[in-house]
């Protein structure tokens, strides 16, 4: 698939089909974030697969109830195993490289017929106490994922002009 | 382009050949940017396209020396406007959302046959002083864009038994 078609495909999906996802596929969007880009190209980051059901219940119950997070037959948690990295500019790496390794699970996702939510709304202590996350590594965000059972409209975006500036911020 | 194959085929490039970037292409490599999921769909971010060479080679002292930074023809800062937003989960959001559209420039960049290179390593007061960005807002990096004149090899990567878990951290 296209990238700047997945791109603009790719919607947000809260409601999934009855259907488990081929291993096949899976595994395809795993290698997705296994070849990401990351600082220093340290891959400090690990990703927890959950199937179990009533594993996906508890994360439900740690994100606030959102039904989708049960619903979705799979459930990636993404983690940062190195939180204490800091770049020359400043920034943390764990959150910019997890970010990237989720991001390109979405896009191949996408390719493959599948739907998947960002979920960065959860406690963040409740879900490493549920999949035994030791204390000094921290939890990004939950990536459900399954067949769509709805495509929704686009999300209205900003135009580029309120995004973008030439030479100097602006 | 297929996305699997541009995630494997993507390089981190850091020499470029003397040729100017066409709008069409930046447009569209915008364009992947200005689609890109965020927090609450609030897209709090802001990108500041330079093609200046002045500007380039002072962006390039602040990214200590990294020669490339002057010489690609097109450098974008991206930046984050909302950087005390933290989400439910206890993550500033800038810094992941700033990423996910960052990594959407890199893909849609390599389907144009262009290549870029995130750089993090700058001082970010340097850079703030040379585009009078505001105090309040955060340089996550610096993206250098142009046509490549290398094709490195592969970088290596963790295998998927090192960054994945099933049903626990492991």
């Amino acid at each position: 698939m296209d990238i700047l078609e997945a791109i603009k495909d790719r919607r947000s999906i809260r409601t999934y089909v009855r259907r488990q996802v081929e291993d096949e596929k899976l595994l395809r969007v795993l290698e997705a974030a296994r070849l990401a880009p990351s600082a220093r190209n340290m891959q400090e980051w690990k990703l927890i697969i959950v199937k179990d059901k009533t594993t996906r219940e508890k994360l439900m119950k740690a994100a606030g109830n959102q039904v989708f997070v049960a619903q979705a037959p799979i459930v990636i948690v993404a983690c940062g195993v190195l939180a204490d990295y800091t770049m020359r500019c400043g920034q943390l790496s764990y959150p910019v490289d997890v970010a990237i390794a989720v991001d390109h699970m979405t896009l191949q996702a996408h390719a493959e017929g599948l739907g998947c939510c960002w979920v960065c709304a959860f406690s963040e202590p409740e879900v490493k106490e549920i999949l035994g996350i030791p204390a000094e590594v921290r939890v990004v965000n939950l990536l459900t994922m399954g067949y769509p059972a709805e495509h929704p409209a686009p999300r209205a975006r900003k135009e580029l002009a309120e995004l973008v500036s030439y030479e100097k911020f602006a």
